[in-house]
């Protein structure tokens, strides 16, 4: 059973302990930290906590506190993070680890100096699906992994920091882009390098000094590729898609806008809106469980188990370094507008490895190039002549019926 | 937190235990009861349970449990009822209650009179979907409820009581309706009286004698209509929808086959397939949280929490009663081929209520039948004469532009 | 080339034209009948009718009008079509053929005896996405049909005489369910008799005569089962979906709501909405190409095709009249809550069918009931005894994987 | 009425003919060109073509022949459009216009200075779901356009010569990204200026030349973002997918996987599968009318319509040498791996467009950054100090319920 010292009451704060104390779970968030006394003592109340604070060091040097979990404004984890390494307890940090790769580095060199138990928690590579979507890469159903997508936007977050530069460290690509670089970082392989981003960021809409929209490609040293899409200026709601391409299938994931469930309402209806809101009516789509659908749950999960075995969990601060160090390529390359490489002091994955070849044998002369059934019966393929390049087609059967394909 | 004496150790016990022990659950399965000695011993071994026994009384009596989960075939509710009884032990079985309304009422009677806390396990009114959906129907975004569906069909069920009538007590109906009828019943009102119900079944595809295709309408008494689609012999996976329908909204849920989680496979990757089976190419539509999605998380949390605040779960053995009584009369509609009144003999829900009105007042003179934009601009309201009857249309404003409407 | 006259320029005169028209086609509607002076100018204008009349009779007779096509209310199909006969006109009539199966058959009667082509606009059996199903039901790839659904809702008709139970003759039943019907009927099978037909229907929110909401199941000879949901109550647009079940496969099929085209709009932007109408904002759905998506295209194709080729379309007159007795038996079981004989006096379908055999033999002394995978990767077979009738289960091979399934 | 000679009988040339030919079309193919004597005589003899010929120039110089579609290989496109400049006739080119922009240049300057009408055969801006989005998108629902997506990917084309460099001019850029361009350079305003291009190419499974995936983005004059994504490598179908972002609402397409139409069949059924073909069973996703669908009734609808009203149609060979252009600066990008400007010796948009403001003015100090309804019910303002630049927030009212938001 873990006793959680919660440092900061704002929107994420409280997700987390409605996760941590959900359900019938046996954890239980003991002190609550927070910069304002009166959302502290909000905190504690709803919460059940036994202990609020305004000073960080008070919540973290509590004895029985077992672990602490940082959900503060992302200039002040480092701070955090060193409080904990000082009275040597674990430590989970919620997402981006630092506001670059610097920050970011000098958080993993305390902790693991410390030699504290330190949890990453990128709470949207626990999703359900995303569990599920992962064993099917695992077990190979899509055979080698050749690009993987994931997108975040959505109108905007909700607590002015986000929109401060200084507090924040970056615009939607650091808010958002640390979830979908470790979901497809994920798919393609943990242990596969990181080689170099090309990305495009502007501000399109909103008037701040950060960026709203931008779209990244992060090649990996086998030759796959990562993409993310995120911004502050989506309307409709919250966009959570991923998309996985290997040779052998493909997995598309919707996290929130089409889970299932679907609504119409005209708002008529007794007392149920105060106010016309726009996004109270008509076509919705709600959520079943947002916790559990988010992850929340099995990243505590994996966290706590891992804690209490003695092991690291799946996301670890290394982790959120790597992120870190892909975003912060990302930026450089927004401005350069060159593919810039990904620096990366410590890797502690794979190495030298070589792309794969698109070379498929068909027999001693040819390699194959496509194998299909023409809608008028056939078996065909089409073959490459290893020696003259020469492409040519062989119909095989005769039997049989085929889909028509488009783009000829 | 609760100690829990399983009784079966099938399917269902297993699917218990996952939810009661999941997660960071401070809940434990400490004893297991299986006819045979070879299935207790293996699930003792899985769950960590200290106790297994094949003789039922053995594991409802031990001191130390504080709750019983009934997870065996039908015909043995009644009899691991009364030992819960006789040993005033807390008590949850799984659906349905009994094989029909007289069983149940024995049950239901039996730990009233022991005074015995009694829980009825019908998941799929506490999956997330539907607890969402509730909440909506509740506060009035859907207006006046006129009609709820819910749709349960797949390839039949696992294990080979099912198949037996005389173990199982009836087919798809009795297997699937129990949820179906607690699903819509839910949306209408659990407090409106159930009036009669028309039902057609059919043994269409197996060799069985009891049905394996049903479809039944259940009237209420202020005139909404529940109705249920069950069957064993769906092709394509597990069909669970449901869909509401208010006067001023409807909702459309998917708990299975389309819940935003998609994947193509070949089959060709990697060592994926032992076996080349049918449902693992394809296009497949896996669920993330199976255990989760189906709603045991959010019914074993409502269980233990009313039974630790002394007070009755969400479902109790009463509403599986009632189920069953409906149920009884879709049976023997199915037989009649008339509309069968539901037999309640306690009723603890409104009484006397009269049907809605449908008479819309538009002025002194009219009912407003319908009001639309046209396309061409116009604001057009239709109305009725309350003297004359007749029927007019009227145009109001001219602005704005409306969808084309189909079916004239 | 068609050169075509038009009884009646409301809504669906206004769909015909704009398919009959539509793209590059060859025919032409010439003349143009409407009851009101204005709307028959106005319509000449638009489509460029060379000629248009109040008087029905007068539009049908011109000699260059080689076919007739009744877009009017139904009360006045049976005379527009007797003119027809009269002047041997080709003639083609939108849904319902009658207000009722004698109304039906005296206009059925009448063209047969006059020779005349005669053709029933039943669109919705001529959509694309039908035209596909049907095509895959008739090859086999759902093996035997057992159900086939079709549910048409909206939040009511445009044009005020379908309110009025004079002229329309019924409400939704009749409007809607007639599509139903003849889609349903279509996958079961033309030529399988229909047989008898269980209908709930109520008045619950419309201040009108006729039923605003009703079900049905309408059982047929070979023992599936046809069933028909419409309402003129739903909110959220126009629900229309069809589903088929059979031993091999099921189709799901939406037509309107759900078509792979989403919007979602603030109705902020530009000029878009002149006045803030509800279903302009949020989430939107519209449908790409309403008349080609809604069968008009494929249904007059088939209709010129025959014509000119001298062969009957393939939905004529007589299937009109099995349509309306069939909607007959539905009135008439909403009355006495009884299944209803459904009565056709003449019949052109198969005759004497016997139900399907529900009987699979697995070997000598066995049926097979059902063949799965485990999820612990064995293969296991449920088998029925033919003699002692007793449910038995084997394990037969050992590899592969399963997907759980629900419901025990 | 138009009298087609159809130059190519391939794939490409057989989708033209069933457009052009469908359902109760006025127009005709009456002369067939194919470089293969054989293929030549089974087209004409399926389509009814009174003439064929294996010598391109005998087809377009028919006197009867009032315009010619070229429905050939790549590198065939020039040859036939120099022989149309000579004999005057009109023509129309498939997708891409040609291999690079040098080619579609001299093509573009050809057709010009002939005098002849020249439409280019992007069938893709015609698709019923692209001409009720960009309708949309025209009358501002969607605000000022952000960001539109392309996608085009599929398991790669049918005919050898796509797989050959040298007739193909490039791989799946080429062949499916010239769609893709086209599509985004519509939402985004054709007199909108395409600026450069930033493009990653890999030949990641084929043993081909040319490319088998990439992915791009194009960067227009006002800051709006195209961008494409095109593979040969994709398992699972012809994915099909367009979105588009603006400032008021998002429009997401899918013209092909999933568009209302779902079927499930074990493969079992009748004769249906002659050989089991991995694509044939499991859940499958028809088309209802490719042809329609896909957009190709439409296209042509507009050319003749054009043709026969001395107009240029919608899309030109001007249309196709930008779109040429775009997709020479990716090739070039793919290369350098820098982006890459777009070289336009002629352009006849807009120019001298500046980047739209992103600042909202809110009061006269503050620029406003976000306006939202919280979870507990209050509107809450983010502002932008003009002057300080600092960012605060504001409550305002405090009625209404918001939805919980991710990312913080």
């Amino acid at each position: 059973m873990q006793r959680i010292a919660m440092l900061g009451s704002g929107f994420i704060g409280r997700f987390y302990a409605d996760s941590l104390q959900g359900q019938r779970s046996r954890d239980k968030v003991i002190s609550i930290y927070s910069r304002r006394e009166e959302s502290a003592k909000k905190f504690a109340n709803q919460y059940g906590c036994t202990h609020w604070t305004t000073k960080m060091e008070e919540a973290i040097s509590r004895p029985e506190v077992t672990i602490v979990c940082i959900a503060l404004p992302n200039n002040l984890h480092e701070e955090a993070v060193l409080l904990c390494c000082k009275h040597k307890k674990a430590v989970m940090t919620t997402k981006p680890l630092g506001r670059n790769a610097t920050e970011a580095k000098r958080m993993l060199d305390a902790v693991e100096k410390a030699g504290i138990f330190n949890g990453y928690l990128e709470d949207l590579v626990y999703t359900p699906k995303f569990l599920k979507s992962m064993e099917s890469v695992k077990n190979g159903a899509l055979g080698r992994i050749l690009w993987a997508k994931s997108r975040e936007t959505h109108p905007g977050p909700h607590s002015e920091w986000f929109w401060d530069i200084e507090q924040a460290g970056g615009g939607c690509i650091l808010d958002l882009g640390c979830h979908c670089v470790e979901i497809t970082r994920s798919f393609i392989g943990k242990d596969i390098k990181p080689v170099e981003v090309m990305c495009w960021a502007d501000t399109q809409v909103k008037p701040i000094d950060a960026e709203d929209h931008a779209i990244a490609l992060v090649k990996y040293e086998n030759g796959a590729i990562g993409q993310f899409e995120v911004s502050w200026t989506f309307r409709g709601g919250m966009d959570l898609r991923d998309e996985v391409m290997g040779t052998e299938g493909t997995i598309w994931s919707n996290g929130f806008l089409r889970t299932g469930l679907e609504m119409f309402t005209t708002g008529k209806g007794g007392d149920y809106i105060a106010e016309k809101a726009e996004s109270n009516t008509g076509w919705l789509f709600p959520v079943g469980d947002e916790i559990n659908d988010l992850g929340y749950n099995h990243m505590f999960t994996d966290m706590f188990t891992a804690l209490e075995g003695g092991k690291a969990p799946k996301e670890t601060f290394y982790d959120g370094y790597v992120v870190n160090a892909i975003l912060d390529a990302a930026y450089k390359s927004a401005k350069t507008k060159l593919w810039e490489p990904v620096n990366l002091e410590v890797w502690r994955g794979q190495t030298g490895i070589t792309r794969h070849s698109h070379l498929q044998e068909y027999d001693a002369d040819h390699y194959l190039v496509k194998e299909e059934m023409t809608h008028y019966g056939a078996r065909k393929v089409i073959l490459k002549n290893k020696h003259s390049n020469k492409i040519s087609e062989k119909i095989i059967g005769d039997l049989g019926a085929g889909l028509p394909n488009h783009g000829l």
